[in-house]
Formats: C-alpha cells, structure tokens, sequence
C-alpha cells in the first residue's frame, strides 16, 4: 500500500545573492514551503510550494493554513492513483496554485520512491538533462552588462533579461549586453511591463541592431489577449505568455484565439495537472514551450528539472533560482555548468 | 534495465458471433495483430490492434509488413523512457495508426510489469472500473428489438444503436426499440450515413417522442466539420465526433471550431501518445468523451479497460467488442455483467 497518511508544511527563507529587480517587484529573499507527504509504507514524498503573491495573488502566512483543509481532501487516498489525488488538489488551483505543485509533485514523489522509478521518468522520461538560462535582474547599464558577461563567461549562453521598466533604458541596456556578450541568445522578459505600441517598438529596435532574441517573454499586461496578438503579429520574435498563462484553460485561450509563439510554464502557476495538460495542448496547437520557477530552493528546482526532463517538451528552460538564491544545497537534482540533470 | 530488444506480431482472426453490420459496412469476422515487445529483463510487454480499412485506411496483410521498420525506430530504447519510445511510434500515426496503439500499450505493459504497476495506474489509477454499453447492429425491426431487449435484460443500461443507411427506417427501429427497453438510455450511431438536414430530422423525431439519447455519434460525414456543428447547434441531445477524430490535430480543431459536445477515442485511431493528448484537450474546453473499440480480442480489450481506468476520463463506454466476438479469453481484465475491472 502506499496511502496518505499525513502532510507536513514546513517554511523557510532564502536570501538572494543580490536583490531581485524585475517591473514594480524588487525582492531580497523568498519565502517557500516545504511539503512533507508521508505515506503508511514510511515513504515520505517531498514537494516544495514558491508563493508569489504578484503573479498567483498568494500570501504566504495564509498559505501555511491550508494544511489541515488539503490533507481532509487527500488522507486515505492511495498515491498510485495519484490522478485522484490530482483532482482533490485541483480544488486550490485558483487560491493556492504554488501549494498545488507543491502537494502534487510529493504525491508523484511519493509514488516514485514506492515503485522505484524516478519521478522524470514516471512523466515519459523524454530528456536525460535540461540546460537552463541565467536571469540578469533590473539594474543600471553598467551592472547590467557586467553581470550578463559574468553569466556568458560562466557558459550560459541563454540570458534572460528583464525589462518593463523604462523603455528607452531597456533598449540601451540590452544593446550594451549584447554588444558585451556576442554569441549569446536572449530572453526578453517585460513582465507585463509595456503597452503593445511600446513592446513593438522594443522588438522593432532590437531586429535593427540583429540582436538575437530568441523569445520576447508578456511583453503587455496579463488579461491583454489582443495586445499580445498585436505584439505577436507585428515583432520578428516569438513571443511568449508568462503571466497570461496560469492554467489550461488560459493556455487554451491563447491557442484559440492564436496569441503567441511561446508559453512558459511554471509549476507554481499550474501544478503539475494543469502543466501536463498545457503541454499537451500546446503542443497540438504548434505552440513552443519554456518552463520557468519562482524563488524555489533546492527541492522546488528538483521538482522543475524531473518535469522537464520526463515531458522534454521545453525548448528553453529558465530554471535559475538554485543559482540566484544563497541556498546551494540542491535535491533530486545535480547541476554541471548550466546543464541540469535529474537524480533519484 | 528495460530495454527493448525485440518485436513479434501474431496474426489472429476472431468471428463475430453475429455478422456486425452498420452503414455501408458488413464484417463476420475480426483480423488482429498480438504485439508482443520483448526486454532485456525478460518482460514480454502485450499490445494489439484491431486494423480498420474504414476508418483508418490500414490494410492488414500491409500493417504485418511493419515490423522490421518499427523495431528499428525504437531498438534499444528503455521503456523506462516511454515517452522517447512513444514519439518514434508517432511517425507511424497515419499509416498504421492500429499498430501504433498496439506497441505503445505494449511499452507500457513490459513497462507495467517491470516496476510492479498496473498500467491503469500509470496512468493515473482515477477509477477502480467502469461500465460498458453494448452494440446493437443494423438489422430489421423485428431483429433489433430482440437483440436490444435481450442486451437491456442482461444488465446493459447503455446499448448502442446503428443507424445511417436509412432514415425512414432507422426512425422506426429506434423508436421500437425505446418502446421495448423502457429506462435505457441510448447512444444513436450513424457512423457518417446521414447529411447534416437528414441527422437533424432524426434527431428531432427522437426528441418528439421522448427518447433518452446520451450521445448522438457522427451523423455527418468525416471531413464535415460544418455539419456537424450545424447538427450539434440544432438537436436536443449531445453530438459526439468519431471517425472526424482521429488524431489530437483533429480533436483541437472540433475543440477551436466548437463543433461537439462528446469526442470518441479510441486508442486504434490515436494510439496512447494522442488519446491522452485528446483527453487534455477535451477537459480543458468542457468537452465530454466516450471511448470506443474496432474489434478488438481480449488483449486490445484489456488496453483500453486500462486506459479508460487510468485516465478516468470518460463518461461513456463503448468496450464491447469481448462480447461480440467468439473469443471469450479475456487479458488483463475481467467482466461482471456490464462492469470491466483491469487486472495485473
């Protein structure tokens, strides 16, 4: 048997290594939860929920009360039917979707550590290991580029780099990193940051100076459909729906009403349910994929790493927070240079 | 390790125990290829499929021709990685799309066996077992009350009737049969025989008279996604697309063109890899799902009562073909009346 037996939330804070700037949020450390899913054959199944109160409208205190509420819905249930379990979790995708993943992913794990087959490969197995980008943050002109060619030299050579803020300063920014780390792709996150006209200028500056953007990432606010169509179809890039992209059914939105190039998934908007549904559709649709994370530590990125690796279907992959956060111990997870592999 | 080293199909042919007849369509017997996938573990995984000329084009004695190709593609391949297995099989999706089903069932049944899971768990273990209709053919009045009402007695709440060669007539059996099965609810098959005005007709006269439709399967031809959306948009009950449906393609493009209320999967159309795409697809957009068989032996029986277990997605099953066939062996489930359970 392997039936839930308890559930333990766990919380921690990890500090950043330097602030984390992005479009009206600048964050010093990031609060997680780490979820303890203990079975009746001893295995304990881990997962770790990154609220984010921006995007998921989450509050961290508030998650921690769900405890007693999930483990009535899910105590007794076997976790090989863990697409039972799944559907009792589904019940907090739209107030607690990082908890979700969380509870989700330890289900998985557990049922993983019960039949003792690695949790990427229970998903399909498509990938051995995942290369990831490095996020460069908000910053002036000068740190920025520095801290962009840091990352290049250190062998990342996707660079994700935030913008939104300021549009003039966002082209000088950009045109410096690029001139400063020739050979390197970009991907260029607005954060909701720009109004369509804005973002088509942005890309329409970028494609003139040959800087290679390989996905301009919600350039405009969550709920514009017809200004990220707008965007989409006036810009040389693919573009890609972060924000925008919370479950399956925004994923199905944005492929009926053909919106983007790019859909970035991140565990902590959709769980695991609603990401391997996302892929499925977005794959249907011709629709490319990115995966991303919040403020995961350890357990969280390893959680990330065996999804990406068991469903393969991510052409970019934006699993960074293990580098940015000062918590280096990492889980179920190793990493060498910027290739990500998952372990057991 | 569970590495695939060899492939084996077996030609079988199984009789009808009464010749099957809907539109435009008479068989007396069942020709199906067993796939056996052997491992280095010295597992023997199990498929089958159940070729349809009709539906999907495949011409049996072609489809034995296959094997060479096939293992060549996924030699060597640990069905750990099952997904990896599973794409070089998608390159066969148009041309043998039975065959398809047949050798990705068996990845996850050497699979199965290999990490001690039941198949319907890897897939996700949502129910214990379902129920299934039965198929009542084309015949004369007389005919198909009996049968009918004989199905009715033995527990079938669901019974599945022909209709399409004829209006007129097909109207009155039905409405015979209604009068005879009083409390049945009924799935109306017309497997492409009608035009889009003559399905309405039909559907209408139903309604008139009070009859308990469940599903209303492919009145239109396959290519007729304006009629079917016509029909769906004027008739009481629900809609549902079968032959139109083949692959997760078609199944976004109802989905996008919001032409049905129900989609029929069946894994000798889809195969895993895009029946469990299309089961995404469905529930994202509210879609309801049946699932169907061709003709099937015990084997390809067994490989949909595990995903129709696993995946928990349907509300109505049409896995009767163990019935109509001399071919009482059933593999990897077993039947109490009209409930199916999957066994290991």
């Amino acid at each position: 048997m392997s039936v839930i037996k308890n559930l333990q939330f766990k919380a921690e804070e990890f500090e950043y290594e330097v602030p984390f700037h992005i479009t009206n949020s600048v964050a010093t450390s990031s609060k997680v939860i780490t979820v303890e899913l203990l079975l009746d054959n001893g295995i304990v199944g881990l997962g770790q929920a990154s609220r984010s109160f921006r995007v998921n409208g989450e509050v961290f205190e508030g998650l921690l009360k769900y405890r007693d509420e999930i483990l009535d819905k899910i105590n007794g249930l076997d976790v090989r039917n863990y697409r039972r379990v799944f559907d009792q979790i589904d019940k907090f995708s739209r107030t607690a979707p990082s908890l979700k993943a969380a509870v989700q992913f330890a289900v998985l794990d557990g049922l993983s550590q019960t039949i003792n087959l690695p949790v990427y490969q229970l998903l399909g197995g498509r990938k051995d290991f995942i290369e990831t980008d490095l996020t460069i943050g908000i910053d002036n002109l000068e740190t920025t580029v520095i801290r962009a060619k840091e990352a290049f030299d250190k062998g990342f050579t996707t660079l994700k780099l935030k913008v939104g803020e300021d549009l003039n300063h966002d082209i000088d920014r950009v045109l410096a990193v690029a001139e400063a780390t020739e050979g390197a792709g970009y991907i260029v996150d607005a954060n909701l940051g720009y109004t369509a006209k804005e973002a088509i200028q942005f890309a329409d500056q970028m494609y003139k100076n040959g800087v290679n953007i390989r996905i301009f990432e919600q350039p405009v606010d969550v709920y514009d459909f017809d200004g990220m169509r707008l965007v989409r179809n006036n810009c040389h890039y693919p573009v890609g729906a972060d924000e925008t992209c919370k479950t399956k059914y925004d994923a199905l939105r944005l492929v009926r009403e053909d919106c983007v190039d790019y859909i970035n998934i991140k565990l902590m908007k959709s769980g695991i349910s609603d990401a391997l549904a996302i892929v499925e559709i977005a794959q249907t649709a011709n629709k490319k994929l990115m995966i991303g994370c919040m403020g995961e530590g350890g357990i969280g990125m390893g959680q990330s790493v065996h999804f990406a690796c068991g469903t393969g279907a991510f052409t970019y992959h934006d699993l960074d927070s293990c580098f940015l956060l000062k918590e280096p111990q990492k889980f179920r997870f190793k990493a060498d240079g910027n290739k990500l592999y998952p372990t057991f």
